[in-house]
């Protein structure tokens, strides 16, 4: 079918070698959690390596996809049974899409179901059920989930977790614990029944968001929805929608119902459209009315800047950078124009008491987060900590689930104290952090200089890593930029999870290196977290078939292959041991260790 | 000209906004140090900004390049003043180029000087002179170029630097003195006086290489002497030519005399050649007489694996990946086969003895570094690192400058003790590592993968980090490859250079920092790593020149801009300042900080 004019096309079908398996539960039997099969070849000797699955159905040739119709909803028979209930909810206004008309305007989601929220001041949120002792599905599927088919840590597991605790198997009274403790979030909205449950927190896999979304200047419904197939595909956790512009409930729409994966907003630029871009124009009612259709429409977590309030602001001016986040700039040119104190801030109690009937997470966000490294860790931005902080407990006392969003532009040797500082203050609610970027000079390749920050913070403990893509601070990303991002996030968050000592971590690290000593070519390139670009490289070197399985590679040719001949030594050395053993016991010393 | 038959052009002409100056000596007033001067906007009242500058006349409008010519020679006169004589030098020989005939012949380079030696035992190395209280032109050279137009360190410098010493202004007596004491050592033979000096120590500006060379399998000599000058326009400190093949000799020769940076090798590439590829014909004699060869040539370093011992080589029996360094793997291979010590350990002050008459630095290869994390920091890789402490003390005895490789395959929480170890073992001889790789499960993307492991180990104290391109693992890397090795190895030195504290480091950032703020686009793409590539894209994205100036961009639009908000609020601030003096002296709480 065809939105707005456009082609509508999404990118379906397994990855190379892999297959689609389910785990059930124990606790939940109707529970399958998905989870993704590599096959090795045979010479290998080993048993297919189940890897974490972020992609949904849209990999799983047993799933007929149709994006009109929608996803699957594994939630929705347990959300069913719990003290909510089903209500008409709100009407969406011409104000909701920009007053998009015609040509322009993209048409809703065919299907609409009636939204659910907590009947009467029922506690439905995963917190309240955690600190209830109530282990729910969610809780179960994550603790299958984040096992990946382990049934004990990998041999050789070391790390160090800087206080992170990360036990060799997950149970669900595990995940339990750690959301009753704050220190983990499943975000799942009532409203979001396709989605495949996930968590974010320190003592779990890091995990890694993707943004996408069009904005005033490029993109389009079509092209919004195949970003987020896309970038699950290649390992995206969550994904946030920061569409501005004309269309914004009708897009998320189609997003919503297609993702399997957490989606998250930041409310305030659909309200700030509602108000014709005009910051002084908002108010305490457009917001909350805006965030209650997008609750209803389930969106699982929003980012709101609450913790940037007034007296913050003057922190700010000799900034080189000023202020950066643009829910940050927004709320900051509000309080200025009216002189006020924050609404956000003054109505925290009430945002709270709306997303808790939904389970909507709340990301508190970082407006004051510095722009460049020179703003790094200054007063604005551990001001803010310290309001976040705040605002975390008091999300905590109403059951509301909870992360904090994390710079930004930051040196290494800095980007310590923001992990550190912020398990002080918000008493070890997750941190998710957009990268940090370590240098500014970089633009075209900030995927990399932040990538580099986001694995040194996903390793301190930050427990979501939000993406940045090349065309960071120049455009908006395209499909191709989305992967590139991605994969450069998966790499961040993995090496996070190798040197926290994570249980399952090397285990795909040492099956790929396996492969590359046996000149497993194939195996090589279905381990790849890209197995696509792997074997692309590849072939632009040494394109016949034959080469796949040959025994050097290109970089070297037969004669200097390093693997060729460390086979050689190793044929060698059985009779060098013989050898060696002779020497010894005759008092020989030339096979002695150097330095004895 | 075309060579064998291929087209055979280089990159020439200044980066955009950029001016080639010269800062003359002062204890030396002929040397004449290159910098690149980036000119700003006039609306950013700054004066231009002056960054180190690798990439030689390539970029000078007033030198005209004639590649069959060579490159201008600064250091011709120093040389012939110093204790050195001209000799014939040996004759080229067949096996020299691999027996190459006929169209598959490189020419040689169309000029051949006498090379020079020490005369008699003179010691004419940077460390002799170093050490007998010589500065010299080399020295007061590197100094200059070290300060980048600086003088003075930049303001709101800070940095945590492990120990490194990083002076507001580096004199040509901190570098005499840095040499002298084998911290820092400074790469030129005799036969090359084409380079431009450039220094190697951790006290020093971080420094990366670029690998370049054809293999028995593909490219030829004029892409690899265009990746050597493609490799210095984006920023390569010094360029190791791998060649392995045919043609050999005569494509080094053509590098070499178009090198303004030095070039390092490792001569057991072809010294294998010479013994057609069998490694157990390998012998001390063809060994020793290919080091002369190219001592002759101009190689300005060594790689030599003279650490890997017989001893050391049961200890990779249980390795995940082996030996993967291919002259270890081939030191190896000899040793077991003819049951004896390694030639290169055994004859290592003889090889001392044949470079210091060229001052040819050596660099202790890592024949046994990991190809996996599985094998990081094992008993064999530390083993071997034991040895190249024994072997830097034989080297400094001898006059020789020496500094030392590392991995190769860490995960981050084992980077640091490599470090530490090597500044422990080697008496704090330069470190010169290959990433390391962080994961093994991207190739594809394994510059990001060691980007991140080369940022961290920089910052802890390698002085200089060897590039990886994302073709590493699968493939040659092209031209395209080459550029995106080098930015992203530049991004990790940098990051480093931050990190450390380095007084200079942060000035780029800021002014690119402020070009950001300011909507200074044009500013923003001149002052980045990759000028090219940051237009690029901001011009995919917005490609009319009006947009250069707008005070937005494509991410966000102009309601949604952040640092346009950020102006508003700014002039906004000026009345609230106002406005909070008095509220304070009134008593009002509005404005005080939060949290007081």
């Amino acid at each position: 079918m065809t939105i707005a004019s456009r082609p509508f096309s999404v990118t379906t079908g397994p990855l190379p070698a892999s297959r689609k398996v389910h785990v059930a539960g124990s606790l939940h039997p109707d529970i399958r959690v998905p989870m993704r099969e590599i096959d090795l070849h045979p010479s290998a000797g080993e048993p297919p390596l189940a890897v974490y699955d972020t992609s949904g159905p849209y990999t799983d040739p047993d799933v007929a996809i149709d994006i009109t119709a929608g996803m699957p909803k594994p939630r929705q028979a347990w959300i069913a049974k719990r003290a909510v209930e089903a209500y008409d909810g709100g009407v969406v206004l011409a104000v909701d899409n920009g007053h998009a008309e015609g040509e322009k305007a993209v048409p809703p989601f065919p299907l609409r179901a009636r939204p659910y929220r907590a009947r009467g001041g029922a506690g439905v949120t995963q917190l309240a059920y955690a600190r209830a002792g109530i282990v729910t599905e969610e809780m179960e599927y994550v603790a299958i989930r984040e096992n990946e088919g382990r049934l004990k840590a990998a041999e050789g597991r070391d790390g160090e977790s800087f206080g992170a605790v990360l036990p060799d198997l997950v149970t669900p009274e595990f995940v339990r614990d750690e959301i009753a403790r704050g220190r983990a979030v499943i975000p799942g909205n009532l409203n979001h029944p396709e989605v495949e449950p996930m968590i974010i927190g320190r003592n779990f896999l890091v995990k890694i968001n993707a943004n996408i979304g069009n904005s005033a200047i490029l993109s389009s419904v079509g092209e919004e929805v195949e970003k987020m197939v896309w970038s699950i595909r290649w390992g995206a956790d969550t994904v946030m929608d920061l569409s501005t512009g004309r269309n914004i409930h009708n897009i998320r729409d189609w997003i919503m119902r297609n993702s399997p994966v957490p989606i998250g907003t930041v409310p305030i630029y659909q309200a700030l459209e509602k108000v014709d871009g005009i910051a002084e124009n908002l108010t305490w009612e457009v917001f909350r009315d805006t965030l209650i259709e997008q609750c209803e429409q389930g969106v699982d977590y929003f980012t709101i800047h609450a913790g940037l309030r007034l007296p913050h602001i003057p922190l700010t001016a000799r900034r080189v950078t000023g202020i950066v986040s643009r829910g940050g700039a927004i709320m900051a040119k509000w309080c200025l124009s009216h002189h006020r104190e924050s609404f956000l801030y003054e109505r925290f109690d009430e945002i709270c008491d709306i997303v808790r009937a939904y389970d909507v997470a709340l990301s508190l966000g970082d407006g004051l987060r510095p722009g460049s490294t020179a703003d790094a860790n200054d007063a604005a931005q551990f001001a803010e900590l310290d309001t976040l902080g705040e605002l975390t407990k008091r999300a905590w006392a109403k059951d509301v689930q909870v992360f904090i969003e994390g710079p930004g532009h930051v040196p290494m040797h800095k980007i310590k104290e923001n992990m550190d500082r912020q398990l002080a203050v918000c008493g070890e609610a997750p941190f998710y952090t957009l990268g940090p970027l370590v240098t500014d000079i970089a633009p075209g390749y900030d995927h990399i200089t932040s990538g580099i920050g986001a694995a040194m913070i996903g390793w301190y403990g930050c427990a979501m890593l939000c993406y940045v893509t090349p065309k960071e601070h120049l455009g908006l990303p395209n499909r191709d930029d989305v992967k590139v991002g991605v994969v450069t996030y998966k790499i961040a968050a993995h090496a996070a999870d190798l040197a926290k000592g994570h249980p399952g971590a090397r285990l795909r690290d040492d099956a790929l290196s396996r492969a590359r000593f046996e000149f497993r070519w194939q195996d090589q390139f279905n381990l790849a977290l890209d197995c696509d670009t792997a074997r692309d490289f590849h072939d632009q070197s040494l394109p016949k078939e034959a080469h796949k399985t040959a025994h050097f590679c290109s970089m070297c040719g037969p004669k200097f292959c390093s693997m060729k001949i460390s086979h050689d030594v190793r044929d060698a050395e059985k009779g060098m041991a013989d050898k060696a053993a002779e020497f010894r016991s005759g008092g020989g010393e030339i096979y002695r260790q150097a330095g004895e």
